[in-house]
């Protein structure tokens, strides 16, 4: 590895507009943060091209390792395996194998990367499944909801080991001693959850926990910001975080519809422009790019697809927060003392 | 049963502020709505003081079954059950079991309300488990969704059954002959469903429905309104549910509080207020209230406990229209053919 602390291995290709959007992302990072060097993994005329383009990003704070291929996002994960061994994604989880880079980040296939993590960086031992963990904006700020997408079928034990590897996420990146986990639970106390969650609720009353274990928490009260960490089957967390989404969109359309109406509502907007710019800034989805891949010898981040640069880059900031607080030690410790 | 064409059974007696907020929404029906009789079943002296305020509620609209007990939230179905038999819920079920209503609504405790209907009213032939559906506003109009939360565990008959009957509530709703009906599910290609689910989805594909079928939705994509009825379990129905009436909440407040933060953002408010109030009914949740339980032999509505007058009003509109629309007998013509 380099002299710097920490190195990154960036998957250059993946997405809409890459590498553009990387490197950008690249150099707003850079701005605020050079304790990270960045292995960059792609088309190296394209990428050579674009970091012309910022004058911050110096020769000393990368490397390109030239790949030619790249997965698509409409491969299936099956032809990625099978000949996708020289794209960018895969050199660059093979970068993170090799111990040529500490974490990886990627915007292209979320299929493909997860199945090449596993398949080159490996599971830890102890932890059966891999977990997506995603930020999450609250009242009083962020919250950790995992898992959103990884794992359809989930039993007691994955309930519990994400527990500890979701309380020790947010340990890491907002430095909390003792954070809040919650499972995920429907409404009604008669019909409440299925047996998995039940026996997994029942262990973590029982357990001693290394964090708060404060029970069921419902939908309607992620916002509210009293619970750090909340656990959910890939199924469940998937409609929650994509149905947040869409009502976030539908709500802003419709304020914005309304306001574009009328000769009235134009002039309001315009008056009212650096509240609705605040409102906006206050709600924006890139703050918060970046799903976390857990459970892995090394934390694997896979950027929206969608992101542009400033989402990159907080993708790349919670990398290093990620790194600075030690998570994959910190996951580490809890299976070995089992 | 009266003279009139639909009668309505009330508990006037769930949740917040009974039963004036019951007899308020009685009152708003009756203004645009005449062919429509109430039992009321509660305690008669409160109804009839709340009665006397409004001078459109006439002694031909209604009748009031006095019931000195009521069933609280706080109950567990199962002392519901045991100790609530002359209770205003029970007896406004039994009204519908005798044929004395049509339909009955409740603000109560749902959990009560499900297992009391059940064992009152019973199922439908052929219909294994009864699911509770609720309207989803979206960019052209309303969906459907369902199962909000009845049903936990779920299999792919579950599915299938569902998916017919959602069509005839849509149907009977928004008289649309045709609706597209679809199962919800999570994104990525790869990790697409559990086997239930996927059995259904062939099941439907290939069946001959007399709805018509466009496959899986994600989250983000109820908003867009081109799928009319969406089928899920109960499970991650009500966590969809939950999760975006707390991102509204979220976001709303989010608005508020940037507004009125300063001086100039209560300046901005009060000049765009008329825009800021269309956006408000826009997103009213009242307009959608109403968690309407099917397959029953007759129809069971499940009033938010918060509900006011207003959202009240609502929940007996949606009803009046599900008696016109003949619902119970479509949904039974679907399972008598089979």
């Amino acid at each position: 590895m380099s002299s710097f602390n920490y190195t990154i291995a960036i998957d250059a290709m993946g997405g809409e507009n890459s590498p553009d959007k990387v490197i950008q992302g690249i150099s707003l990072f850079l701005k605020e943060d050079k304790e990270v060097f960045f292995n960059i993994f792609g088309k190296e005329t394209l990428i050579i091209k674009e970091i012309s383009q910022y004058k911050n990003i110096l020769p000393q704070n990368y490397k390109i390792i030239n790949c030619e291929s790249q997965i698509e996002d409409k491969d299936s994960v099956r032809d990625a395996i099978k000949v996708g061994k020289n794209s960018s994604m895969w050199k660059a989880i093979e970068s993170v194998k090799n111990k040529e880079s500490h974490l990886v980040i990627s915007s292209g296939n979320t299929g493909a990367l997860l199945v090449i993590s596993k398949l080159l960086i490996k599971m830890m031992d102890g932890i059966d499944k891999p977990a997506i963990a995603g930020l999450w904006p609250n009242f009083k700020g962020v919250s950790v909801v995992m898992d959103l997408g990884a794992n359809i079928e989930f039993n007691e034990k994955n309930y519990v080991e994400f527990s500890k590897i979701g309380a020790e996420l947010y340990r890491s990146i907002f430095d909390k001693k003792n954070p809040t986990v919650a499972l995920l639970n429907v409404g009604s106390e008669e019909i409440k959850g299925h047996e998995e969650l039940k026996n997994a609720f029942n262990n973590l009353s029982n357990g001693k926990n290394n964090f708060n274990f404060d029970g069921y928490i419902e939908g309607n009260h992620i916002k509210d910001g009293d619970v750090d960490v909340i656990i959910t089957d890939g199924f469940s967390g998937n409609i929650a975080l994509k149905t947040a989404e869409g009502t976030v969109n539908f709500i802003t359309s419709e304020i914005k519809k309304i306001f574009s109406n009328s000769f009235f509502g134009k002039v309001c907007y315009l008056l009212s422009f650096p509240l609705f710019k605040k409102v906006k800034q206050s709600l924006d989805p890139r703050k918060y790019n970046g799903g976390i891949f857990l459970g892995l010898n090394a934390p694997v981040i896979k950027s929206h697809g969608s992101a542009d640069g400033l989402a990159f880059f907080y993708s790349i900031k919670l990398s290093a927060k990620i790194l600075r607080g030690g998570l994959v030690k910190r996951i580490k410790s809890n299976f070995e003392n089992e």
